[in-house]
């Protein structure tokens, strides 16, 4: 019967052994980010860091500055022993803490990586970014493979556009959505004091879920935004000026909200119709922001067509992804998440993938490991039941976006209604 | 002795009840808003109301719709018995809560509005708004003595330029330079994830003081902005064009606050030497905001003439005075406390005028009235002493802007150096 007993405790400590060398990899893990920041990254990357230190067979957690660029040139910080008192203040910051990059790495960018990864004997590799980031994890994971370098790749995500496939939602979108609504909730205001024709460009390049987020100022009957124009739909100039001429007869003012990559029936983007020049990142994006082109063309159209006088656009820019001091809560925790189970995930087995975001209840999510082939260089629009029409999202899609935004009110409800 | 003291008593009452008469005219009150609306505005309309509710000869307290223009069309709305929970709403709503115009009134449009004030038997006129509206208010006192009507008329300075002449700061200005110093910093942060050239333009048509405050983002050496341009200082191309790269290869970025009122050496717009439609308002101001032209101007000179590729703008736009959720405390205060002094001294004598705000400590102010003809239709710019050099203010702009702002970091200093 002991000898029984100490047989089989030592088949079971050699198959926890073995559970053990096969899932938790010695080695390091190495953190970066890549593409556009967000106002939570660095609660991903925070996340991560916090996660990893706890795991004591993941002996040193570096950072490389400049996501991928970093790592071929050496670009490395140790972050095994910053305080945690300055990773929470990282936490809290717009942009990408150790920098970014638009750089996409092919087999030899990749071998670079794998020679400075042997240096610093790196296992796990970490790479907070949208489609174009889980795309680079996918060449970097199939190239280590390829050329036989033992690495462990887990893709966190993060974009203000929300437009990842195989998650309900990304990180850093419902910050971003929480300031394009607190912005329309502002100009409402402001357009009902001086009425017009407002304009308001969002960025969002394929999915409409930024620029949809604007409903979210609405509170009344006559509140704009009065009309949303996303990716999704075909964007026809003559319908357009139909639309905001119809609104400005019934309220004597128009809210608009648009996509800076709205498109017309050919597929081709409004805004580089007109551009002189047109720039394209590694990735073969077409930069659309950073420019009032689109905005201004619409003013011009609506001055012109529709014979209204005071007419204004705002370009949101930079401001909506950048803004001090403009977080979801929701989305601030659930990026935190989303880093800390990466580090889960890959420490739980031979596994690479991307962790997506499950919602469960109302409002509960869970965490889960999918491909990074599902991610990789995909762009998920908005789905039909979140519009009414071609120029107004549904209440299905307020139901979606509101627990990711939170309460822009602070629990009040403000309105010009009450004079 | 009884008989000279009661004769000294019925001399006092006789005095007090004469300076009563005198002082606190019976009649009612009307409140009304012009010009562009800020976030705090609506802190000095319910300061007002509930100043003027306490007022025992003030019967009732009007509101007018849009400026003079609600006057001229008897737009009125009645605030005297609104719940003072519903005006705490209201006074923390961006936008002028009573709507406001553009109007500009001459002796024929002030008749009409005395024809409607006599019907409401208004002796008080408060008017809420910038350099146009106290013009506005000496119109209506100077139209109101010629044809004797008798009228208080008193001006609450707002605007978030900053510049009426006669008053150390505006209220409205703390709270837009809030947005914009907030702006800065996450943009700073976004930047040295991407680097490249950021130009961030700023309203002030003929002053620099919201533009200026964006040297609260800097923390650092190193940080931005790098550039500071105001409409005080001579607007080179040539020379921005080199001090752009000349920050650009020391820090491999560069950061640039530009006011959308920059002029040429011969005090024209940079911004409208290229519009081919340039849109003017009753006051004769020419609208600057609104449209990206400056920007995107200033994007491809960068581009073209500095041979640096990414270069991205924003135009702050209508999001600096409108934004709903971004106040500066001191900001929301004083605008509160400039709307109650202005019934204290339409009550405290047969004056009219603008109340100013005096600085008297680190930080302390208090209140005072001014003549309307010191602000009316003038513009304060910013002092020599506030300039480093053109293209930078100086620490003593810092110490003066620094209180009206709060602390844009709530507390703590974040800042991606930790890292």
């Amino acid at each position: 019967m002991i000898v029984y007993n100490i047989r089989t405790s030592w088949f079971y400590i050699c198959v926890i052994y073995y559970i053990r060398v096969i899932n938790v990899m010695k080695g390091n893990a190495l953190i970066a980010q890549g593409g556009g920041p967000t106002a939570v990254i660095n609660q991903s990357l925070v996340g991560a860091i916090l996660a990893l230190r706890t795991h004591g067979d993941i002996e040193r957690v570096y950072g490389a500055r400049h996501g991928v660029r970093g790592i071929v040139g050496e670009q490395f910080v140790d972050l095994t022993s910053i305080s945690k008192d300055d990773l929470e203040l990282v936490a809290q910051m717009p942009g990408s803490a150790l920098g970014s990059t638009r750089d996409k790495p092919d087999l030899t960018y990749c071998e670079k990586m794998f020679d400075v990864m042997k240096k610093y004997n790196i296992r796990y590799f970490f790479y907070i970014g949208g489609n174009d980031s889980a795309d680079t994890c996918r060449i970097v994971n199939e190239s280590a493979r390829q050329v036989g370098y033992e690495l462990r790749v887990i893709h966190i995500p993060k974009t203000i556009d929300n437009d990842l496939v195989g998650t309900d939602h990304c990180p850093g979108f419902g910050s971003a959505a929480r300031f394009v609504a607190s912005a329309f909730r502002g100009v409402n205001f402001d357009n009902a004091s001086l009425p017009g024709v407002y304009i308001g460009v969002v960025m969002g390049r394929h999915a409409g879920f930024l620029t949809a987020s604007s409903i979210l100022a609405k509170q009344e009957e006559g509140d704009g935004p009065h009309l949303i124009y996303t990716p999704e739909k075909v964007f026809d100039v003559h319908r357009f000026v139909h639309d905001v001429k119809d609104v400005y007869e019934k309220y004597g003012r128009c809210i608009v909200a648009v996509s800076e990559g709205v498109v017309d029936e050919d597929g081709v983007p409004i805004a580089t119709k007109l551009s002189k020049q047109v720039e394209h990142d590694a990735h073969g994006n077409v930069q659309l922001s950073g420019s009032g082109t689109l905005g201004d063309l619409l003013v011009d159209m609506i001055k012109n067509k529709a014979n209204i006088s005071r007419v204004r656009q705002d370009t949101f820019g930079y401001l909506q992804r950048s803004f001090f001091g403009c977080v979801s809560e929701v989305d601030a925790r659930e990026a935190r998440e989303v880093g800390a189970h990466a580090v889960k995930f890959a420490v739980s087995g031979d596994v690479d993938g991307s962790v997506a975001i499950k919602r469960v209840g109302e409002y509960r999510v869970k965490y889960e490991l999918i491909g990074l082939g599902v991610v990789a260089a995909k762009t998920k629009k908005m789905d039909d039941a979140f519009f009414e029409n071609d120029h107004m999202v549904s209440q299905a899609f307020v139901d979606y976006v509101k627990p990711l935004v939170g309460d822009i009110d602070f629990g009040r409800t403000y309105h010009f209604s009450i004079l």
